[in-house]
């Protein structure tokens, strides 16, 4: 692959989409639900999606599209070239706040992450990566992530979902005791800008239960970049084909977190 | 009191203390703990406060000065005039984050909320309200809050703190069965802006077991200015004066989450 004739395109893409996007904010939503009545989606994930998978297909005809959406390929592996594309990621922000969501895209060639794009599009902030060549923010680039702050004073984001017992996924018991150890936790509905912050130093560490590939494609690719470690809950290679759990830390509490609390159902 | 010039002045200040965090954003903080190890407080908030203090005194010697780093006056009630001061609220997020912190502000009268100015200072977003003139987000009205839409699809800032057993405030069974009836919690790590992201419609309510005066007393204003309700987390009358919880949402949900969710200890 060319990787930096790909990844000038794709980030010309995301900015474009975001431009349409900012336009078209204020226009009424039409919004439907999927798994259930608080999975939203609306026409603007879908268009959005669709004019990604017609880019990449028109300019790229053997990459192949994987996408919330079902406007790519019916990827169930990650042969060749694959763009794994959030068209929006944190739709419920998007319709409740109209801000703090992001178009994320990650390019895996055989399995392994080559560009990561994430791009809060009301902010105007693109966070991206190209392996071995470091991370971004707007085209600033980012210092490594912190080696030596211990679990106690970290900070990370960690949805109130994962404390209830009738959660599917995960021990509540053990992420009440990870709270109970951190300095304190955020939430900020979007997985895609959550890794962009954990990249950016702004949290210490991401952990929840239930992502798809699309979701953190993108941020596994920018946050190993500045050293961080994005496994499954239990510490085993992510998924990028599957809804994984997914634990994504500074390098220093890794293990710490993943074999002192989290421990999957 | 002449609430315009004192709004007008008031705003100035916030605005002249606001530049000056952002053009020492960057400089190494003096960082200590006061009650507890995650309970920071930095130079900056002392020498913010003391900015605010100075100025109120030498321009309203009737004034009193309620803060929270102790450069104030002893204030045990809201008899005349107060000025309710916190220099930087979300402490944590200003030495984590370097961002999402804000100084707020709240002019009480006798007990009655007649000026509030939150400001956002890294992103330069100023919140300000002065009692029956509505909320103004940087000088553009804020609309009222809805008044329709049910608890089932609210989003609420909630931290995890909440959901522990251990917690002190708040029988955490309640908690979590709000939390499985919202659509979804966000958690932001700074209440004045909490306050402010309810009033702008962004969240539909934040419910919080444990903030002083200065924490709320802005908040409580604006977002009263806009429709929404705030009080206690058993319903009751906000103490001004003491540390309280806090229940702040939009109107037709106020009832139900206080009555139907939150059993304080």
């Amino acid at each position: 692959m060319d990787k930096q004739g790909v990844f000038r395109e794709a980030k010309s893409w995301v900015l474009e989409a975001g431009k349409h996007i900012r336009d078209n904010i204020n226009e009424p939503l039409h919004i439907e639900t999927k798994s259930n009545a608080d999975d939203l989606v609306t026409q603007m994930d879908q268009e959005t999606e669709e004019f990604f998978a017609d880019r990449i297909r028109s300019t790229y005809p053997s990459h192949r599209v994987f996408g919330e959406e079902g406007f790519g390929d019916d990827v169930r592996d990650l042969d060749g070239i694959v763009w794994i594309v959030d068209p929006i990621d944190g739709t419920m922000n998007f319709v409740h706040q109209q801000k703090n969501f992001a178009i994320s895209i990650g390019i895996y060639e055989d399995g392994i992450g080559e560009i990561g794009i994430i791009y809060d599009v009301m902010e105007d902030v693109l966070y991206t990566a190209v392996k071995g060549e470091g991370a971004y923010r707007n085209g600033e680039p980012l210092p490594e992530v912190l080696k030596n702050r211990p679990l106690e004073k970290s900070i990370f984001s960690l949805n109130t979902t994962w404390l209830l017992e009738e959660n599917r996924r995960v021990e509540a018991e053990g992420i009440r005791e990870l709270v109970k150890t951190l300095r304190s936790t955020r939430s900020y509905g979007s997985a895609a800008l959550e890794f962009a912050f954990v990249a950016e130093g702004l949290l210490d560490g991401y952990v929840t239960m239930s992502l798809m590939p699309w979701d953190v494609a993108a941020g596994k690719v920018i946050l190993e970049e500045v050293g961080g470690v994005v496994t499954a809950g239990n510490g085993s290679e992510l998924s990028m084909v599957d809804r994984s759990s997914v634990c994504a830390t500074r390098a220093n509490i890794h293990d710490e977190v993943v074999k002192g609390y989290i421990r999957l159902k």
